[in-house]
């Protein structure tokens, strides 16, 4: 091998950009998620910190969104990034065959957190691939073939976990693998079952689950999987009793209950897992995004001590190289180390106290409002053309000129310092769980100015 | 939010456990991969740098097996190293929605060493997700559904990727997926053709390509799948014009030719893309494990302008969180940059050439060996009962006692410090492409012996 003298790390190419080189080679080389590639032109992102990120002009931007509502413990947060170089001097990678001190630190504290009927953690690289996995163990312990999944949900874009998926991100990559059912969840500001009240609302959901049981063979249906607090798709949270009550059909009908928290985990709702909030243990957990904020890719499944015995003695039939990837599993142990020394579900629980009755104070002021809903920092707001019909603001799925309010709204969020996560006719008021009181009362106060503009959409106005 | 001075990091339980606690922490709380989680006692490791792991009595390991081949650069490189603590502190992670430096130059620099009609590249967390977005892409290029796959190949374990997977480990997830079928590619050795030469079994396995396509509808295939050096199931290089003869056939019916190098690329075969030794440019290109070592989970697809153009007005209906993760793009720029600074795939090249004619000389010696096989640092030792008949050492997919007499040689190995890359009755050589010629020369030193354990199975002994 060439001996070389050279002491450069290999990034001088990366730190030397300016906007126009970021720009350029990402119009060129990068394709995007979800995107036309002509279409779209990605803002360059200079730097972040805490509760902000900042453009090449310096523009800096409140972050309501938490990108992909991951970033938890907020940017660069630094002993987290202390905690990330010092574990690449230790090891960055091991393969999934050994044993490794982060990969078993890891496991340890979110077993530790999580109901204390689950056992044991299979790592993967992302929410995606921990369903996927959910979804193959509870087939293998059940030896059934069937999966109930509710619609609007996202639950990943591999094969398997778009097939999962409740909503128009599936329709590009159908038809999809068989042996997945859709139904109805809880959802009473647009109740599938015409109740009035949420506790018509989850009696009725409960019911329907029943009858789709009834109408599927319960003895067919290896799984239930369900978002503990519906994402991207609504902030739906559930009515009190539902999630007992799914579970309790699942244990009559010897069905695994799945709780899809790669959104919902991790102090987004305030707790360790969203279900925590109401006391539910679910025979497996999936989660990512939060459990480090995604400073390392890195997702999984913990998993009940009955399906882990299934694989004590059956090899389990599925694997990954980065499993457990110690770099990631090293973010994991110190985000959590961060979480209870800094109180940071402390914190979520505190802004959801302050954010709860602020955004009905919008709703009061402001005509689009249709509803708000939701926990800890992971809330929405319903915009509507109509307060009476409930018309949404723009169509589901509204592309183009039909997503014209909605992208006009966000535009008034963002010329104001305030970046939204907007998906159809809501935005959702999802920032980090370490941003402060005052920080979020400057977003709401941005909020309530540019609800203005959805309101000179709405008929109430 | 809680104030704290804290300084700590968070990871002081990690730093703080020893072999004992690594162990019991592994067997209590991590699921592992590809396992009966009670037949196992995964070996915790307490270090490893260069070419060599470490366990916790200190023994030390050559690592003929670069972990899951994907260990290129070696451990902990201390180059990339400090290119990944330097970018930690700039920003470990943004959207996919925006744009970011170290995203942008890694594209750029890997469509730089790609086939010149490849022009954009989409960033997953690994090899699976890459193959997953490949296929998708391909159909929704082509407007067709079917995929034609290799049988003795893998693509990993997501719904997708398991399906197009032709070895045991689909076995696991079946039924799975509609419309994938398998083929049969090219292995001389075990010919499924009948074929004595390897003009005749490139011949032949086009043919059979021809043949298969001619049964299934041509125009009802979107893609055709290949490791274009097969990897785990034989390093099984193709022969000369075989590749060539696949693009010519896809070019023929509109078929999109997808290069799965995932574990071929960057640096194992002495090229950026193991292609490259062909000169053929593919529509598709999946890679992860080489491109950053793994060091930062991280995959990906090159696209060629063609592809990338169908997405150009209509959007791509995929996507994940950490695609084009700052964190793992900055680490991918600092390999390659290290990859050319140190003449890496120049190392990779000339150890192929130390490698293939001491494997030679141990079939010489070793009447258990039936064949070596091989390029760069990707090579194989078929081992057999019998050079006659060429009957494997141990059944196909041998598990348990059948599998006794290459565990026994693996044994033998790590008794002797090397540890082996083993599957079905194969040992392959796949150490770092940073591997120094005297550490290969001592790892071969240490097969020599190790191979004696096999020839004690083998009828020419």
């Amino acid at each position: 091998m060439t001996e070389t003298t050279t002491q450069t790390t290999g990034l001088e190419a990366v730190t030397a950009m300016d906007e126009a080189a970021v720009r350029r080679n990402d119009r060129a080389y990068v394709f995007h998620s979800w995107s036309a590639q002509a279409k779209i032109d990605p803002l360059p992102i200079a730097s972040a910190e805490g509760s902000y990120f900042t453009d090449y002009e310096g523009r800096r931007y409140l972050d309501f969104s938490s990108q992909l509502v991951n970033v938890n413990i907020g940017y660069q947060h630094p002993r987290l990034v202390t905690a990330i170089q010092e574990q690449a001097a230790r090891l960055t990678t091991i393969s999934p065959a050994f044993a490794n001190d982060a990969r078993s630190e890891a496991a340890r504290m979110i077993v530790e957190v999580a109901p204390a009927t689950m056992d044991k953690v299979f790592f993967t690289n992302g929410g995606a691939d921990a369903n996927e996995n959910a979804v193959r163990m509870a087939r293998l312990h059940t030896g059934r073939q069937k999966v109930l999944a509710a619609y609007r949900s996202y639950h990943g874009a591999t094969a398997g976990a778009i097939t999962l998926t409740g909503d128009p991100r599936r329709w590009g990559s159908e038809p999809a693998q068989p042996g997945v059912v859709h139904y109805w969840g809880p959802y009473l500001y647009r109740s599938a079952f015409h109740a009035t009240t949420q506790e018509q609302e989850c009696e009725r959901a409960l019911q329907h689950l029943r009858d789709t049981l009834m109408v599927e063979g319960a003895h067919t249906v290896a799984a239930i999987i369900l978002e503990t607090v519906v994402g991207t798709n609504g902030i739906l949270v559930p009515p009190d009793g539902y999630l007992a009550g799914v579970r309790e059909i699942c244990d009559e009908h010897g069905i695994v209950m799945i709780a899809d928290e790669v959104m919902s985990g991790f102090g987004r709702c305030g707790e360790w897992f969203a279900i925590d909030h109401w006391g539910v243990a679910p025979d497996l957990i999936s989660f990512a995004k939060g459990v480090n904020s995604g400073y390392v890719p890195i997702g999984g499944v913990v998993i009940s001590g009955d399906i882990a015995a299934t694989f004590d003695d059956t090899s389990y039939p599925g694997g990954l190289t980065y499993s457990g990837h110690p770099l990631a599993c090293a973010s994991a142990v110190a985000s959590m180390t961060i979480f209870k020394d800094e109180g940071i579900l402390e914190n979520a629980r505190h802004l959801g106290s302050v954010i709860g009755p602020e955004l009905e104070a919008l709703a009061a002021d402001h005509p689009s409002v249709g509803e708000t809903r939701g926990l800890g920092v992971f809330w929405a707001l319903e915009l509507v053309k109509d307060r009476e019909t409930r018309e949404p603001l723009v169509p589901y799925n509204a592309a183009g000129a039909a997503a014209g309010p909605m992208n006009e709204f966000a535009a008034a969020c963002k010329e104001r310092g305030l970046w939204p996560f907007t998906h159809f006719n809501r935005t959702h008021v999802v920032p980090p769980c370490t941003t402060t009181e005052a920080e979020v009362r400057e977003g709401l106060a941005v909020l309530d100015e540019a609800l203005k503009v959805a309101d000179s959409y709405s008929t109430g106005s």
